[in-house]
């Protein structure tokens, strides 16, 4: 794996273009920005040979071989982050655990178009074997050998997640008394969005992109991510905390800009996350997850309003 | 393959909810209707032993062994419209023709849990061989062998799917004089989200769901589908023209809720049809698909504005 970057092409997170603006029936030229949207390879690598007694074998011109690897994912995604965004894929689908983790580079191989170089990310293992993986692409599902549903779903995820630690009280959203061992009060809520939005440098430029925020419990702004992929925004904050040593996020409020899904809930439960929020609805499947887990799961989080739809006691005086 | 269904909970659009509502510092009970979240896996078989010379094989007992099929997609999805899901995504991926077509059935085996009998579609093909694919999952990509990037991914485009018929004139946002040959107008484009939202029923319920609306070029709605994946939504109403025999699609205005992104403007292109408008932003791979293939890409259609990014020649006096 070469690490020579000289002369290529690095995507950014933005990207002009001309467009044609029309209001009253009148167009008139100007120039945009727009999120940039370009696939990410993600592979996987072993370090079987580093540190080993068993000398790294040659090819028979004396060079060394092609490091072997496998591609695990790939997603369209706004460049930025990258390594993030690898890492907190591969963690939030209990591919690795952060002990795993022995380098992450981009692969800018010189048999690599120059345009591919920095959309291919290489997670190098301490390990010494490759986890035994299909080709995977976003949206990985464990096994449909039973059949697939929502329940099943998350019987798998029951395989490889605790439930999060809930405070003394009830986690049923029926009307239970509030028990006072919350940590989050509605006013902390309400201030999310636009916090949020204020941290969203890339959206400020192009209105195209999602944001996933992580807040303390008492309102600070820990990191904010962006992506054109709702997904990708949680990755990239779950990978930054896996590579900072911050796993489990025990104490974090996370805000998604958009709605929490299935997906969302379950990358937020994998790396210990006990508050989630979004401007907008949940599914049917990320409540259900929620109840199971215990997570505190938040909907409708704008004009100083918001529904709870599970474990209501990490709120305050609700 | 059963078609019994009796006794079998089929999934609806929508989940019944208890929530706690918190405005003001006071929360209150009540219920609530969730976007329905529940994964679909949609399956292909091969109908080569249907009105074949060589009677089909039995096993031992007598019985008709399982039709041999393969699962090429496992997304999450909101139960409705779920052979248009299935057929629209098989054919939005190059994977089948409309003429391929045979038959598209829930796969309510016996063998199946209940809850997954509606949450497995099988589509059953003409032809004596299944393609050779390998499982995907919702966001395929051709190849990454040559490395992975946003040209890449149009170059691949390139090999199964032909530019759109552009009217006379230059199909570059550069201040080209408008040409008049086409067909839709301002008035007609600001007119379509508030016609879009007017026909959304589960949103309405939910305020949880990504549509997609298929408009005549004078702005009547021929189609609309929801779901919580913006995909999906594409994939069901193209689904939709196929098995109607409506496909390509080229008098046709696309309008979607939220932005526009690579794989929504590939569906519409596959589809044929020549015009996507989204609400939201579009990202630059949107962008350069449509430059290529001569698609005319609006974004931001909202408050009587719009920003045409390519092809403004189908747009009226722009």
């Amino acid at each position: 794996m070469s690490t020579s970057r000289a002369g290529t092409p690095r995507p950014g997170p933005t990207t002009r273009a001309r467009v044609l603006a029309v209001s009253d029936g009148t167009a008139r030229e100007r120039r945009d920005d727009l999120a940039t949207e370009e696939p990410l390879e993600i592979r996987l690598s072993s370090s079987r040979h580093v540190g080993s007694a068993t000398p790294r074998p040659r090819t028979v011109d004396g060079s060394a071989p092609a490091e072997a690897h496998r591609t695990v994912a790939i997603t369209m995604r706004t460049p930025g982050n990258d390594f993030e965004l690898a890492a907190g894929f591969l963690y939030g689908e209990g591919i690795i655990t952060p002990g795993d983790l022995s380098s992450i580079a981009y692969c800018t191989d010189e048999d690599l178009p120059r345009e591919a170089r920095y959309n291919t990310v290489t997670v190098r293992l301490r390990q010494g074997r490759l986890p035994e993986l299909p080709t995977l692409d976003r949206h990985f599902m464990t096994s449909s050998a039973c059949g697939v549903c929502g329940s099943a779903s998350l019987e798998a995820l029951r395989d490889r997640c605790a439930p999060l630690p809930v405070p003394a009280g009830n986690g049923a959203v029926n009307g239970g008394a509030p028990d006072g061992a919350a940590g989050v009060s509605p006013e902390v809520l309400y201030g999310l969005p636009d916090r949020l939005r204020a941290a969203q440098s890339v959206f400020g430029k192009t209105g195209g992109l999602h944001a996933a925020g992580l807040f303390t419990a008492a309102g600070d702004l820990v990191a904010v991510r962006e992506d054109v992929g709702r997904h990708n925004a949680v990755d990239k904050l779950v990978g930054w905390a896996l590579m900072t040593d911050r796993l489990p996020l025990r104490e974090s409020v996370l805000l998604v800009s958009g709605r929490s899904s299935y997906e969302i809930a379950q990358k937020a439960l994998a790396a210990g996350i006990p508050v989630v929020c979004s401007v907008s609805a949940p599914s049917s499947l990320a409540v259900d997850l929620a109840r199971e887990f215990g997570m505190t799961l938040v909907g409708f989080l704008r004009d100083e309003r918001f529904n709870v739809y599970s474990a209501p006691e990490r709120i305050a005086a609700v």
